[in-house]
């Protein structure tokens, strides 16, 4: 854990200069707009620890893949985000001297991260191995009102120099992943000019083609001595500069803007891409830094007028939360249905790909409660458009007749991952995306979505379960062998509780799903069948799965098995762990952390979570109590889940521990690995412990429902909801809880299980 | 399967030339000395399939570890054996044009590798595209008199071309490992020279600095037209040529004679290296090439002397067996206790390291038989003299107390294998160790191992498997959860029986060895406990766990289980496979193979094999007639263990088939992966099954004994065997069985469990 953050209510501060933590920092000040994002890298040259990072959303190289013994199956390619064009790129001479913080005596250093406005500040002052006395003042971001627009704005003041000083502005496409297979860059050059025309370069992803642009421009204003300048260009290979010399003098200052244009064949014919993205650099200089900006704030203030949280009187919560909600709209605006969240979003390189099971088991109910339902929509239209990649997928694995498997982690919908015993046997993500559409459809009412989308993933999940299953004589049940369950510190388990309560429920749901189709939509219905050659015997094969599916549980304890065989282990809880034990994934071999009973993330409890209206209050409190001391939270998805049933369970104490553990993950580097990225997925965890747990919010009867246990360390929480049309804002109180409904009609809400009628605050219209 | 080779009972012959299996043939035809070996590559260019292989037995590089997701525990590196000097080179000119027979028109080829002799002949007569119509004739072989020689005698004959001819002879030590990591190259250049007075190339390899160097001498003898030649002497990195040049007249012949020495720091100081080996290569020439053969053939003799099968009237089973006898002694001949028996031999890269279990499980037994006693201790001693590496490997996965974990796969003791579920999880391994003790002591006698070095081993095997039990307090048992048994279709199971009982066995007959020893070296038994600080309280302790381990067993079938859950499974024959999924592990994703009943190697059924005497031949039968038909053999350590089981529930057929897939799976390329190399170790299966299935062979009360099962294939087979410093000879005939006794006492034998006195056939000395 680290402290060393200045605690603010909107802004992330660091208030001092701290080498050690740059990568960290570089991780947590990250911006970005959705569309592309960057880490919160210097732009001037820096020799000390950095990870540069600038990323595009939706392009993507496929990197050979990398294992130490092939086993059949294995996908031929990771799919992983390029680091793309380093566009922030401004060096500066004082005559032959280069400017380096590392090797810089620091006299002040301030960054911040305004989450408010989404703007990315930094004031450094300090002197130069040479007795130069300097400062620099940046503020960037990448606009949130046009998300092809980045721009710099960037100021060197002199204390004590006197003489040459040049900015060498650049953009680079001569970049590598630090994560690259085998060493390879993932770009190559396409077009590049730099001169007083224009400043571009174009490069185009090896094997993927993605042709992608960055176009510059530029002014600079000399306050104090002479104010001409000079103008040189240059470039290199995927490189592109400009070479601004002149003068400055003590306490003069140079005030330098940057506007960047970053666009891709994603969102442009090839032969379109280079005009337009020149015209709108242009057009943003024209445009000047404060408009932009402008436009940029008003736009993260719409976001904020309905995601915000507002927890009073504890900053410490109050920033994590804030900044949970900042990363994931900077990661995913829901504009795109291409586009996914990343695990790393745009902070980071780690892990590839962009999407996992985590959109759907965590980070949808956040985007359905926060914005309009049709990003959430989005999310879900994402996985059917890769429908029949899935389908391949599970063909490759020996399924057939439609039966689709996602992939564990994808770009495209191809499989990319390829550790076996996660990429073939994590089948439990094919429950979370048929339970993302029942959970969406629960929330949004919007049951027309099984007719022109759901059925074709429900069944073909379902399809998947039904063929994975297999009769085992011994028990007379139907069982699942070797599977990882969301608990990856267990592999190649037989009979994982999650998976197979979640394969049993796919089917039911998908049945019931063909049911309300048939019932509503019958000439939809006749299509669908036809189009994916449905047989009634398949339901009948479903439900008999269903009537025997084996659930193991342990009588005696009255609890749900993790496994077969869970109970072997020695059963000891995490308190005996010694410290030099954990985190026990950095410090035991692989078969250790598998043999002993210590879980990553409990899937009975996510299961139980998922459901929780199908258990009985004592059966979840005794999973919790039984499945909670064994759990180590080394996935940053565990403890939210946590932190939600102890609150259900009126575990006060322990739910708010919980919370501080999920929230300021990354804040405070709790699992010492923020240099890599951001946790982005599981900062929608943050936000579900506090809206599904503290508030209690759920849908019954297609009625918003709340429970409110408000933490006896808050005195005040509220945060909005849009709810089918409606925006409606919970405020939980010490003493009392409130519902103000910011619409335009009344509301019958459900207010710790009595129905109310909410009439609208007045609205000045 | 394939089938172009010719059946003899001493030779495998390749009579066509067949440029589509030509990498196959380089693994079959391979010739080796124990000390170094290679493939049977072409001495002259050659652009068709090859894999160039030359090898030196100890040589190795620690490759650095690729994996697609690091796993705590794992190595940092893999140990290779390095592709070394390819000596062999001896490159054709034509005027212009270099003779390569991938672009010939061949019209005969003949390959011939003669096992009674170690000799490698080829004879090709071919056109090349300009017409030139030239034969080659090739001999060479790797001297087992002097295991640093090798010696190729090479002519080449014109029967139409008129005109310049040129060898090119060349030591190349600038070679690459295909299956290097990172496609770096192993070796550093040294020294070397090419002129009148020497030629040589040494080359280091890289990390492990092993100083390797190559000198050659030759001689020319040209028949026909002019006899006068010229020398020019050329080199390049890690290369040396000669350039021999003359003129050749059609009818006319060259002879060429090249003799090489290949010596390493690993048996010379660094400073008398190059001296020596030089003072070899001179030496050797001046013996001549008949003479070195005469002495390589006479050192053969010796081996076959006491290694030979015979079996008469059946040349594909006769071919087969010597092939298997012939390879292993080219692998390892025991001269040197650092050595050890890699799974390729030197017939192939893959696989890399020297050592696994392969040798206890299987090697052992060949050698014991074959020769001296001394050869099969010293394959005990390489063990022990690898405890402290073990030891530290079991430290690095968490065990403490002098536990030992020996390594799935090594060159030095130190683990190198690098996929979790074998390298950590594939414990097994240690208990084939502590059989590999317990077998060479019931077969030699030779107890006093125990107290020299074999307890020692013994105690920390035992002290590991103490550790990694635990006690369940669901089974009441203890057990041992998250391994893979020799069943490498299955990973992470927990409670695989076989690992179950031989882990009860280490500790038994650790403790017995412990008593023995205390009873019969009481001076040395004190010294035993005192450097390993043993006390009293662990015996206890192993007796605890050993009554109160958990076998799993089905008692309605009476069967024990191969692990938790088996019966789970969809519990189908092989037979039931569609041709189209066979072989499963080419056409199965991982998980398919995992959750399937399929059986790679009978784990059951090897440690039944292995205490075959503890088990009542009802539970025998039942267990084979349970577990044979689920059994791929997909490992080439499977077939025989079902022969020798077969034999013995007097299942001929099925012995005989099993027999005959182990015997000629190289030769016929049974499991289609013979160009990579030979399956060295599984060699040796063979072998057993001959010798401990067919004729029975085993140990009672310190007699030898057998009962002979000859198949209805077979006329008569014979072999014999040391024995305690006698030489004894068993006659399977159809109609009765005939020992002889080679030595000159009388021998105690028991024949079909009855004892007979065997006098010695009458010798001459």
């Amino acid at each position: 854990m680290k402290d060393y953050l200045v605690k603010d209510n909107w802004r992330i501060i660091e208030d001092q200069y701290h080498a050690e933590y740059n990568q960290i920092s570089e991780s947590i000040f990250s911006i970005g707009n959705g569309q592309m994002g960057q880490r919160a890298n210097f732009e001037e040259s820096y020799t000390g620890n950095t990870l540069q990072g600038n990323y595009i959303g939706g392009v993507y190289y496929p990197d050979k893949t990398r294992v130490g013994w092939w086993k059949n199956g294995y996908p031929e390619y990771f799919a992983k985000v390029p680091n793309a064009c380093d566009w922030i790129g401004i060096r500066i001479l004082l005559d032959q001297e280069e400017v380096n913080l590392a090797t810089s005596d620091i006299k002040n250093f301030y960054r911040e991260l305004d989450m408010k406005r989404g703007l990315l500040t930094r004031k450094v002052e300090f002197l130069t191995p040479k007795g130069r006395h300097i400062s620099i003042e940046s503020r960037r971001f990448c606009s949130m009102a046009d998300d092809e627009i980045g721009a710099i704005e960037y100021k060197v003041k002199s204390f004590n120099y006197s003489g040459g000083l040049a900015l060498v502005s650049s953009l680079d496409f001569d970049v590598k992943n630090s994560n690259a297979n085998y060493d390879e860059k993932f770009w190559d050059e396409d077009q590049q000019m730099s001169s007083s025309e224009a400043i571009y370069v174009t490069a185009k992803t090896r094997k993927t083609d993605f042709l992608c642009t960055a176009n510059m421009n530029h002014t600079l204003l000399i306050k104090g001595g002479k104010s001409d300048y000079y103008f040189d260009y240059g470039n290199g290979e995927k490189y592109v500069e400009v070479f601004i010399s002149g003068e400055i003098v003590p306490d003069g200052e140079w005030v330098y803007h940057k506007y960047v244009n970053i666009s891709s064949s994603r969102n442009h014919t090839n032969e379109e891409l280079q005009v337009t993205a020149l015209a709108k650099s242009r057009a943003a200089k024209a445009q000047g830094f404060k408009s932009l900006l402008n436009d940029h704030i008003n736009a993260w203030s719409k976001i904020w007028d309905t995601a915000d949280i507002v927890i009073k009187d504890d900053v410490t919560a109050q920033q994590g939360i804030r900044f949970n909600i900042f990363q994931l709209y900077q990661t995913y605006t829901g504009k795109d249905s291409r586009l996914n969240i990343g695990p790393k979003g745009f902070t980071g390189e780690k892990y590839g790909g962009s999407t996992y099971w985590d959109t759907e088991a965590y980070c949808l109910p956040f985007y359905l409660s926060t914005t309009d339902e049709s990003v959430a929509r989005n999310l879900l239209i994402y996985r059917h458009n890769q429908l029949d990649r899935a389908i391949e997928n599970a063909e490759k694995l020996g399924f057939s007749n439609g039966a689709a498997l996602y992939p564990m982690v994808t770009m495209n919908g191809e499989e990319c991952h390829n550790e076996w015993e996660i990429t073939f046997e994590e089948i439990h993500r094919n429950g979370a995306i048929a339970y993302a559409i029942y959970d969406y459809i629960k929330y949004t009412g919007d049951k027309d979505y099984l007719a022109s989308h759901g059925a074709e993933v429900l069944v073909a999940i379902a399809r998947f379960w039904a063929q994975r299953v297999n009769f085992s004589e011994a028990k007379q049940q139907y069982v699942i062998l070797g599977v990882t369950g969301p608990n990856e510190y267990e592999n190649n388990v037989n009979n994982n509780w999650y998976t197979n309560y979640i394969a049993s429920w796919c089917m039911e749901y998908a049945a019931e799903s063909l049911a309300y189709i048939e019932g509503n939509h019958n000439e939809v219905y006749g299509k669908i069948i036809s189009k994916i050659n449905f047989s009634n015997s398949e339901l009948e094969k479903w439900s008999d799965i269903r009537s025997k599916m084996y659930l193991p549980k342990d009588e005696s304890r009255g609890i749900f098995l993790q496994q077969d065989g869970f109970l072997d282990k020695d059963i000891l809880p995490v308190t005996d762990l010694s410290m030099v034990d954990v985190p026990i994934n950095q410090k035991w071999s692989w078969d250790r952390i598998l043999r002993s009973c210590y879980i990553k993330q409990a899937d009975v409890l996510q299961g139980i979570y998922f459901f929780v209206d199908k258990f009985d209050p004592k059966d979840i409190r005794r999973n919790y109590e039984f499945y909670e001391p064994l759990t180590v939270h080394e996935s940053s998805l565990s403890p939210c889940v946590h932190s939600i049933l102890a609150t259900k369970l009126g575990m006060n104490d322990k739910a708010y521990e919980m919370y501080l553990r999920t929230s300021r993950l990354d804040l405070d580097d709790y699992n010492n690995d923020t240099e890599d990225g951001c946790h982005i997925t599981s900062m929608a965890g943050t936000w579900l412990a506090i809206v599904r747990g503290f508030a209690g919010m759920s849908v019954e009867d297609d009625r918003l429902s709340f429970t409110p246990r408000l933490p006896q360390q808050w005195a005040e929480v509220s945060f909005k909801t849009n709810f089918r049309g409606q925006l409606i804002e919970l405020i939980m109180r010490k003493d009392n809880n409130e519902v103000k409904n910011h619409s335009y009609r009344p509301i019958k809400v459900i207010l710790n299980k009595i129905e109310i009628i909410v009439e609208p605050v007045a609205v000045t219209i």
